[in-house]
């Protein structure tokens, strides 16, 4: 039941954060606005949901601990991750990445005042930055991908936070890239700091992050997130995850937020990694393929409207609306007809006028229901642009 | 796996927080460490998770804020809180009380700067407030039960936090000492935050404190939860929840935190608000009444031995040690025979000293896992008292 200062749509639409449009269109029938997982479960999903009171009586009786390495390792080995560190204090297991970026950016607060910050990406990232009171510096993608950071920008602060897959771009920082980049940090003492929530869908992504960090010999954190994959009515884990000292006080004030996380979630995710790892991570990249071509074809031959990350397979797809055409109408008019997309306005932090033009529509829903709410898109779009 | 900058036991009893003292604890047989639920599941309850597979199929096809109203009214009027609010825009469901509690601290850290503090208490409440930066003022929880504030005392501060029941004394705030609390800060303006984290064990607690807080026409803020009451694997909620105007920034900053939490989950509270409202409420108070007896019968006759907190009822129990007594070496014994307590230093957060001499004793634990556990509390206490 949460809304906030402002309360129209349209306001909202200028005003508002991402995730507060998310929760307009929570209980919407065609809610392609957040990222979260909301497909049907495969048939053997479906299974491991019927298993649930097993489930509960396994996490009642095994060691915490036991689960919750279980899960990680198997998590990281499933996406690539070999080198993912197992020793005392280097792991936290957090309800969502977001609290996990709470605990990263607390604790970066207590030594740090400024942090380089991926542009653009999903807004509660600035947001949390900026809440406890760092200064953020934009770090272009384009610059990112294309060479090494210009020495100025690494002077001027003491982090840099990096979105890879990026969120709502779904570029992929190379293994190249990360190691240059890794090494200027390692240079200059500043912290590396990866978000990789989207990860999972893009085997672009699955070579050894941690073992390419690992060799730098810099600071880093990396938030890996299970709470994108599959459709487990969000119960999810954040994991933080850290080098041997990163000269944070993350244990400290991870456990002022909690103890840990629900040893039945856990147990749940380790059964869904498992069914990942026997074809369900193929059946869903599939699937996210399969509905991004839906999108695709279903806008097909509309003026000036045009698909930006050509090469993008996380689950979700900007729509460029093309110049002269304001997101603001187009997403009244699909609010009107309840299907919610985001605008792209609020994911460029630092210059929200660069996300005007766009939309991002969510992937990760059924597809007869994408390809409805598709239709709707096309009347509307037909119109407006 | 999450362990604090200090390493030893020994350190981490004088030095760690309460939470890290928590880890070291889970996954030990005789865990009284933690105040989450670890009692067995009821016959009824076990009925519950049977139906897991379909209350997942239920969560999946209700709307979302359909599940939230239900799930906090009635948690709500199973408790005596008839006069909850369910507006828009003031009440906000949680992963966990502390999640609430950072929400709650960051939105104060935004506008004001100072906090009188209920001393004892938990002290992950004094840490996050201190975390985000504002400035802590010791409220002794005996001032708060005599009489009305200190007029200087409320100068001092532009917000109050009282736990009520308090952790680890269980007094509970009566409804006159409420009432005049809240307002002395209508007039001055002051925001007054309750936690109530400990309210389910207290019939004393179950007087209408919405009503009273609503009556006084003061900013407040109180924080429920779920999650000390009933075995599930720490699948639960915390719920922030507000007057119409706190003048706070919660809604943007809860929306930085989170959409919502898992629909599953409140279904699964919804059933086991439905069943304490069925005789389980009872049978929880009766459970925990016949623990607290058991343990202070399990050390009767010890000399020095006390128990200070004779009227509490909540899920955890003071151990007086007596006078020069420490209460690190009955931690560093009973931890030897894997027996976790946790030292009461920490709870006085102004002057850790006043703690010197107490262990918290967990009480929500299987009667025979207790009565074991009593049984070696009983011959390292006849040694070292």
């Amino acid at each position: 039941m949460p809304y906030s200062r402002v309360s129209s749509t349209t306001a909202l639409i200028d005003e508002g954060n991402l995730t507060q449009l998310e929760f307009l269109a929570l209980d919407s029938t065609f809610n392609f606005a957040d990222g979260h997982a909301r497909q049907e479960l495969t048939a053997s999903q479906e299974k491991i949901i019927g298993d649930l009171p097993e489930l509960f009586a396994q996490a009642a009786s095994q060691p915490v601990a036991e689960l919750e390495r279980t899960a990680f390792a198997n998590y990281c080995r499933l996406l690539g991750q070999h080198s993912f560190p197992l020793d005392a204090g280097r792991v936290f297991t957090c309800y969502s990445s977001s609290v996990a970026m709470e605990i990263v950016a607390r604790s970066l607060a207590t030594r740090t005042d400024s942090i380089a910050l991926i542009h653009p990406t999903f807004d509660n990232i600035p947001d949390i930055l900026r809440g406890v009171g760092l200064r953020l510096v934009p770090l272009p993608e384009d610059e990112l991908h294309r060479r090494d950071l210009d020495p100025r920008l690494l002077d001027d602060v003491e982090s840099v936070f990096v979105t890879t897959p990026n969120n709502p771009t779904g570029r992929v920082l190379t293994a190249d890239r990360l190691r240059r980049l890794a090494g200027q940090c390692a240079q200059r003492g500043t912290v590396l700091i990866l978000d990789t929530s989207f990860r999972g869908f893009d085997s672009r992504a699955f070579f050894d992050h941690y073992a390419v960090l690992e060799a730098s010999g810099c600071r880093w954190i990396v938030i890996e997130d299970t709470g994108k994959l599959w459709p487990t009515l969000d119960l999810k884990v954040g994991w933080l995850v850290t080098s041997a000292d990163t000269g944070l006080p993350v244990a400290d004030i991870y456990s002022d937020i909690l103890l840990g996380v629900s040893p039945f979630v856990l147990a749940l995710i380790g059964r869904f990694v498992e069914d990942a790892a026997s074809g369900g991570l193929g059946e869903l990249h599939r699937f996210i393929a399969g509905n991004r071509r839906l999108l695709r074809s279903a806008l097909d031959g509309l003026p000036r409207i045009s698909f930006p990350d050509q090469e993008s397979r996380g689950s979700v797809e900007r729509i460029d609306l093309g110049e002269r055409s304001s997101s603001r109408l187009v997403l009244e008019e699909l609010c009107e007809r309840s299907v919610f997309v985001l605008p792209c306005r609020q994911f460029c932090w630092a210059n929200p006028a660069e996300g005007d033009n766009a939309v991002r529509v969510a992937l990760a829903r059924p597809t007869e229901s994408l390809a409805t709410g598709a239709g709707v898109m096309r009347e509307v779009l037909a119109r407006q642009c």
